[in-house]
């Protein structure tokens, strides 16, 4: 028994930054938002990867407590693989090459063992597959969906009636502004609430993340590192810190949302300290939770 | 007898928005600081105007408590001016003229009531002319000093020089990652302190501001404003409620320069409310803790 599924993609990927280059490495939205979600929760992941993905990933992952009975192993088919590229504002990441391989057909059925998980995170993908998995899921109490401009630009409608579902909604500064139309962070993050959902979530990157509830506004500040390695993954071991601290405590109030909001800024600085998972391989809890408490001192006055 | 002086521009704007225009209205950085300051402390301005600058302006100055013994007034010149807009994203002014005018030949003399002020800001200005203003202090117990682009560019070594003098430097985020040749804001912040300053500030807009001390980083949140009607003299409102606090109480500690940021901010955020200066002549004492309040609970958690 999971209390918390996470459906995104599995990779390998190859990622060059001013700091250095990995080269098919781990990575993929599954991927980081479960191993951060691990931190706190019992989490399955759902995902597909091809013949060629190696053991030893999958090992991580179980070892880390994520249940992979969600995970599909193609036997004729390649894993996904990203490769991109960070320049000098590491806030944007350059595209050279995607080969969907297996995730091009990714429509995946929900194990009868996760259906009745209560916490969700569906990371960024065709807002019809993210449908179709909520669909599958028996007595959601918390659904979170992540998205993208791709989506924003071709796929609006579908991309509309899952906002209108969800408890979470969670996109960038760049991606809110493009959905509402408006340069205005606050009154995007508005907006989303009147679609329906409980609360959104806004990412700033370097300058941290915004929650907005019905009767409220938090600003989390971007933690304070003066070298980030490589910023992939950090938005969605944002997410899986959030959306796990909240399984696990499972309080959805403001204040609880706020706290959770800190402790996936907490674990997403930490993955960007070096590339792919390495960093999130080694931090313990107590790593967290002091990141935490420097949050605390960062904003207090 | 004056706590603090501020040394900059008395402009007339022509500024347009996407909320409306206004023409040959108060504005320049000694006036949104030294109208900020007022709020906490009895402030000296210095400056100068041409012939045709209206008397009510300089009567709104004083009826709040600011001295304008330091505002020349030239006979035989025209007010500095400056028209610009902002179009969807107001973080940028756009600049359609300049007209210098009497502000070509700035380089003050300051009145000898005024030399024995503690708080002195240096708005923005050529460094030569800040540096000429610094030497005309008898025992100056805070300096801040704000800059640009231009002068990073044109006379960079004055600059430096300048900055090496100050006990606060502040600039915009695109400055600072400018002056330091880093997309990395903390990098930049920390670099500022080996210069010799003892705090850094970081001005960035909708996300707030960062203060660097040698053994802290405070992040403080934009305020969350749904209609920016005119950004213009936000930077300035912000640096003369920060200084005008930390003249009022006499305290230099990095906790009550965090209050002073929190200050600087609050005002800034009314100033952003409404073209000019029309919403900074309306706000009350009262109205900027009730807004310093809002902050600790934007951040809290």
């Amino acid at each position: 028994m999971v209390d918390l599924i996470v459906v995104g993609t599995v990779a390998l990927d190859t990622v060059r930054t001013p700091f250095g280059e990995v080269v098919e490495t781990l990575g993929g939205s599954a991927v980081y938002s479960s191993i951060a979600a691990s931190n706190f929760s019992k989490v399955g992941i759902v995902g597909v990867v091809g013949k060629d993905f190696p053991d030893h990933h999958i090992d991580f992952l179980r070892q880390r407590g994520v249940d992979t009975e969600g995970l599909e192993v193609k036997e004729n088919g390649e894993t996904f693989r990203w490769k991109g590229y960070y320049e000098y504002d590491m806030n944007q990441a350059h595209t050279l090459d995607t080969k969907l391989n297996v995730l091009a057909e990714f429509n995946p059925t929900i194990p009868d063992a996760y259906r009745d998980s209560e916490y969700v995170f569906l990371a960024n993908t065709d807002p019809e597959i993210q449908m179709n998995v909520f669909r599958q899921m028996r007595k959601p109490k918390l659904v979170m969906m992540d998205t993208m401009n791709f989506w924003i630009e071709s796929k609006r409608d579908s991309l509309e009636k899952m906002i209108e579902k969800v408890d979470v909604v969670l996109t960038n500064e760049g991606e809110a502004r493009q959905f509402f139309e408006t340069p205005n962070l606050i009154k995007a993050g508005r907006s989303f609430l009147d679609m329906g959902p409980k609360a959104a979530i806004i990412k700033k990157g370097e300058h941290g993340a915004l929650l907005f509830t019905r009767d409220s506004c938090f600003s989390a500040p971007g933690f304070p590192l003066e070298a980030v390695v490589d910023p992939t993954g950090a938005g969605d071991s944002f997410a899986g810190g959030f959306i796990g601290w909240l399984a696990k405590t499972g309080d959805m109030s403001q204040r609880n949302m706020r706290k959770a909001v800190v402790f996936g800024s907490a674990i997403a600085s930490y993955n960007a300290e070096d590339f792919s998972l390495n960093k999130l391989r080694n931090i313990t809890k107590d790593d967290i939770f002091n990141r935490y408490m420097m949050f605390q001192d960062i904003v207090s006055f």
